[in-house]
């Protein structure tokens, strides 16, 4: 849901003069939004900082623009939030990150677990940071997840404790609601929240979060998949 | 994230005898699950009843079970919730239908609004129920969410006073959010959630709601598509 607005670009390094735009932009500036010299546009840098800008010249995978005035943007949601995740299969992946990174989530961090059905080699981090983009230009936002290297879980844990809050998702019916956690402890600062693969984390790898500071939470009463924990965490955390 | 379980096979009338899949189930059994004749399996029939049942005949689209006791499930959710939304663009509705059906939505109910871009004709209800039975396989849910038909807007709204609460999302900056709304009124019996086209409700429409005594609320600082928006007022929703 969104007004009307200006077509959105990204560009890492931001500066008031002219920058020629990423060929994977220009083409999409070219192609699919028809863009030509004289329009208006806007480029982002995916860490708080964007700009109005003119298409100078736009020709297949060449684009140049003039950038005026840079202003920054500061984050708009609660906490800064690390989303840390055993990658779901490959087909439903993209659905994660262009969703969490839609909701304001701060950074992506896929983590290796005894059940993980998937890596997050280099070549698919390249792809999510790519998917990224679109859904940062798509709900205009002027910071990006930073996406980072795969983990396991264990040296995730030992970082537990430079956050303010760190929670662990867990279907058990015994656990509390995550809404009564954040009723408690109102997510701000630096939140860390980690979901399972499919068939959940094992009892050890619960243990060993609890261990290290986290609070075992359940979502919704039903059975969710990775990706779609992984997005509910995200909604629940940033709506407070 | 989920544990180990039996297979899962839909169908809308159980009883304690014999019974034939649908031909669409029974492919799914004989070709991805790979069952034979004597396994365990569970049916359900999306109104909150399940069976333990055992194949006496699977072949090519004829799969054949014996039901044994039938149990009723009850709703897990906080409140029954029904999710009124202008349909995004056909690539992405699956997307909202299976994960609202994970999230425990239940009535999906596409809405006509000044700004719709899809329609949703009987042809992609039939898609969406199909998609929502995968779904309640994958959460292991007894209970479907009813895809309603397409009505207007207004139509709607005319029947906005049965439900104990109604929502509409309006990323309108000075709209409360709808975690500080939830924390006044605990989602409990019927709740509608109205969440708009790409563009947004029309300020006639929000207004129009608002009379019919919904109450407009953010979701999360950020702006949101559509079916995420949906997702999200699920989570939040239900996660109370």
């Amino acid at each position: 849901m969104h007004g009307v607005s200006l077509p959105r670009f990204y560009h890492p390094q931001l500066a008031t003069d002219e920058r020629t735009l990423d060929p994977a932009e220009a083409r999409h500036a070219a192609g699919a939004r028809r863009l030509r010299a004289g329009e208006r546009v806007v480029l982002f840098d995916g860490q708080g900082r964007e700009a109005d800008a003119e298409l100078l010249h736009a020709a297949g995978a060449t684009m140049t623009v003039r950038v005026h005035a840079v202003r920054t943007v500061p984050r708009a949601a609660c906490c800064r939030l690390t989303l840390a995740f055993s990658p779901p299969r490959p087909t439903r992946q993209d659905t994660l990150i262009e969703k969490c990174t839609e909701l304001g989530v701060a950074v992506l961090q896929p983590i290796r677990v005894e059940r993980s059905v998937a890596d997050a080699p280099c070549s698919r981090l390249e792809r999510w940071h790519r998917v990224a983009v679109a859904a940062a230009k798509q709900s205009q936002q002027a910071w990006l997840p930073e996406i980072a290297e795969a983990v396991s879980l264990a040296s995730l844990l030992e970082h537990a404790a430079e956050h303010d809050l760190v929670l662990v998702a867990d279907p058990a019916p015994v656990s509390p609601s995550l809404a009564s956690i954040l009723d408690r402890r109102p997510p701000s600062g630096s939140v860390l929240a980690l979901v399972g693969p499919e068939g959940g984390f094992t009892e050890p790898e619960i243990a060993a979060a609890r261990d290290a500071g986290a609070v075992a939470c359940r979502l919704v009463p039903s059975i969710l998949r990775v990706e779609t924990a992984a997005i509910a965490v995200a909604a629940i955390v940033l709506a407070r």
